[in-house]
């Protein structure tokens, strides 16, 4: 089956002013490439409403999923769940089954829901809920769009619910050596092996420690024969 | 003056598929924060001619300037120059003083540049180099675009020469504080703090240890009584 293309959008201004260094996206990579799917964009765009919106608009329409990071807390900057209600023209509203859950995560339950914390219960219309087993309030599912929140290890743990919603791809098989020579003293031959296996994706990544030069390649396709003799090629470059 | 507004396209299969961690988004965000200027957006895409010209010619419609990363090495997978020329519709060949200065890296000089290494001399018509101190490899600017390498160290070398190519805009001012009460306590009373300081960008953080919540509270702005006035009515929430 072909692979599902995904594209990230990372919302906060956290991540473009430097302050965060962003990790969702190396996680949400490996996710994906678990069940045979494949990272074809990643967005990174500040807390503000119409930029998020149109992102929203232009992902969703462009690829089969679309997984969204940050902006669902309590707080005024935490704009994405009226974003995407807006971006798909729905209602938004709390909604009792949120806010059933989130009273889960305080002491006294639903009586603990300041004004601030029912903001995480606002849900847009017709959205499925995204299950969050660290702090309760949850993320959501409206179309072909799952909204996360962006702390590294709540990200992770609402992977657990939606990934396993998106069709299975083949799986991708990626197999890499090393060449003990400067890329650029093999990119030649290596061009060449590119060619014969119009299948496969070879990627040329240069290293370098104390002045030593080398490469790492590495090569991915769904055909398993296919890679074995493309590395060999590989392999046969460095030997010569 | 104005604040000038960058975008910044990474470019490459390796950030995407989760086998490398992206770290020049940090860089480069610091690097532009130090001048006044604002990380205004990031795209991250594949190795794929057709998604690179799109991105190249969105971004640098949308945005005062674009920096991009990855793809400039000798390798078949590295097609940043040709996507570059394609996208502004210039023509594109081996550049003498590209030439000269790769040939410094080798000991023969310009005759150990064999065709692979020669790629890296390739340069857009009308381009500007941008100085490469490390491998010599060339970066260059196009209209509005600092076409820079991948490889972090090299990266941050190629900012070197491209920064202060782009105007000084008022210095952003930021300021921080702690409150220690989780922040759907204090959500309420912090955008009503947000709401008095318009011209404020008021961000909030939840951290989380053993079970312990509080809250970052960063304040932004050009104008330091106002910052310094917020900071000092946020610090009276976590008092009271």
């Amino acid at each position: 089956m072909m692979q599902k293309q995904i594209a990230f959008l990372v919302i906060g201004d956290e991540i473009l002013s430097g302050r965060t260094q962003d990790v969702n996206v190396q996680v949400l990579a490996g996710r994906l490439a678990e069940i045979g799917a494949r990272l074809a964009e990643v967005r990174m765009v500040p807390d503000e409403e119409a930029v998020i919106i149109a992102a929203i608009r232009a992902l969703s329409k462009g690829y089969d999923y679309v997984f969204s990071s940050g902006g669902i807390g309590p707080t005024h900057d935490d704009i994405t769940a009226d974003c995407v209600a807006k971006a798909f023209g729905l209602g938004i509203d709390v909604r009792e089954d949120a806010r059933k859950i989130l009273g889960t995560n305080y002491k006294n339950g639903e009586q603990d829901l300041n004004p601030a914390r029912l903001r995480m219960a606002r849900i847009p219309d017709g959205a499925t809920l995204i299950r969050n087993p660290i702090s309760k309030a949850p993320g959501f599912r409206v179309e072909n769009l799952f909204v996360c929140a962006g702390v590294p290890k709540i990200f992770a743990a609402m992977l657990d619910d939606a990934i396993p919603q998106i069709e299975k791809g083949d799986q991708m098989i990626s197999a890499s050596t090393v060449v003990n020579l400067p890329e650029s003293a093999i990119a030649d031959p290596l061009r060449k092996v590119a060619e014969r296996y119009p299948d496969l994706a070879i990627g040329s990544y240069p290293q370098e420690s104390d002045g030593r030069y080398w490469a790492e390649i590495v090569v991915k396709g769904f055909d398993e024969t296919q890679i074995d003799a493309a590395i060999a090629e590989v392999m046969a470059i460095g030997a010569n």
